[in-house]
């Protein structure tokens, strides 16, 4: 299962990164490869200033070794050995009008000293999150989440919806982070699902990625928008940077257990703003979007 | 103690927001009253856009009540009363010539179910983050922390220096948030020191924060700089907020304790950048300032 995943995944990179290089037009990816001391290692890409990506990171990782003690603890295990690969991307369009989208897929093992694996399972999803909300987009992007969970299961969609809404949310501020789509983990096998399929719910959900957002990127892109919208957008992106800093456990862990720092924090936006005190006017996009953060919605 | 400082604590805020006020020169504090829903509340002064303050807030507050359920288990309490009171101010200038500065002072109490103090100390310091290096201006503010502190101790400024170091630390990238001053915490009465000398120590510090910053602003604040060293500045803000989202107890406490947030967060910086794998040009002013942030060093 390792290696069919770790596979999945780098071909999964391969072909994330050439659709978003073409839809650029001008930005590459930069490529850097880098090895874990304790075993392991990942491929990092990162698109930079281009004509749509202000920036963006589709990272793939495999790591090994001893659990790290904090993650024992939190696990509740003792000392044992694991391997962990996934993919990880977010992209921060330059446009205020396009969205931001997160993604991840992820697979985890852990053995015991005879190397027999003692645990396994997979996790990810997909979630996006606009500076201005188009209602068509969030439909799109639920509907593509939801028509590859129905393969699975008819109960998928709306839970991992739900579990989405409940992570990616700002519990300082009241408020999610974006309009959701799926997050799932600990998928592990059961009377229901094999590993094998669980891998094909996983994978699925990866192909999914590019028909769920390129679509709404070729909506917007082009838009035309005002200095304003564009503050409203930095301002937003605070939002998404105290998210990632303060409540998202894949960060934490990362910056805590010796992870490669600017792997981890390529998530943050390239421009940010905060400003104290800061409230959209009555009955603006801005304050639209802020009540559909406020209460998350049913979109399909 | 309490009511004598709660009084001094006003008393700086006023002194302290007159005085940067008169040298900003264009911009005013925007004054906010709040109230905590549980008991007492605070005045939040937060200047934005100015000449030379690009955002800043100088804070003060008094809050008391039943003791939150996670600061129980943090200072290892029952369910006790207490009383807390502090200033805290964080000033970001539009120069990047021109240092950050952070600063604060607090005190606290708890009760006993009969109302006597079970318990009560100080706290505070102030720390400077410079984005360009000048050693007559850290020498400069070091100096000033030290001889507020030589009146009281002579041991003060050493050890109080070292935590501070210790504590500003951006651990997940092996380098420190600036370079430094002061910082002390739980500071209580013993054989050598009464809480009425704790007040004299911390108000001496209280005092010397203009005397310490204003003349590095008014040295720095008319330099030119160039739209590249002005980039230097916003993605070392960067690191001040990852500091404190990811680091800072003070932080983090107010977010999980339901206080107010926008006061909380007036430390973040107003533009911020994050670029990836960002380095500076070996032997650059920019690679001189991050040689000291790898190594703290004495200033005096």
């Amino acid at each position: 299962m390792k290696d069919l995943f770790f596979k999945y995944i780098h071909e999964l990179q391969d072909t994330i990164t050439s659709k978003l290089e073409m839809m650029d037009g001008t930005a590459a990816f930069k490529e850097d490869i880098w090895k874990r001391p304790e075993g392991g290692g990942g491929r990092t890409r990162v698109i930079e200033n281009g004509t749509v990506f202000e920036k963006g990171g589709v990272n793939i990782s495999g790591v090994h070794g001893k659990l790290p003690a904090s993650m024992q603890a939190y696990f509740k295990v003792g000392e044992v050995d694991f391997f962990a690969c996934g993919l990880s991307l977010v992209l921060h369009p330059k446009n205020p009008m396009a969205p931001t989208v997160h993604a991840n897929w992820r697979y985890f093992e852990m053995y015991n000293e005879h190397g027999d694996i003692i645990d396994q399972w997979f996790g990810g999803g997909q979630d996006l999150t606009p500076y201005y909300l188009f209602d068509e987009d969030a439909i799109h992007f639920h509907q593509t989440c939801k028509t590859a969970c129905d393969k699975h299961s008819p109960d998928f969609y709306e839970t991992y919806k739900n579990r989405c809404d409940e992570y990616f949310y700002n519990s300082h501020r009241d408020e999610a982070r974006g309009i959701g789509g799926l997050f799932f983990d600990y998928c592990k096998a059961s009377d229901a699902m094999s590993m094998a399929q669980w891998f094909d719910f996983v994978s699925e959900v990866g192909n999914s990625f590019l028909e769920a957002y390129v679509p709404i990127l070729e909506k917007r892109i082009h838009l035309p928008y005002t200095p304003e919208e564009r503050n409203w957008q930095e301002i937003r992106r605070g939002r998404y940077v105290e998210f990632n800093l303060v409540h998202d456990k894949g960060t934490l862990f990362g910056l805590k257990t010796n992870g490669r720092i600017e792997s981890i924090l390529m998530s943050l936006p390239p421009h940010v703003q905060w400003v104290y005190d800061h409230h959209p006017e009555p009955n603006s996009r801005e304050e639209q979007l802020m009540r559909v953060l406020k209460t998350p919605k049913n979109w399909v």
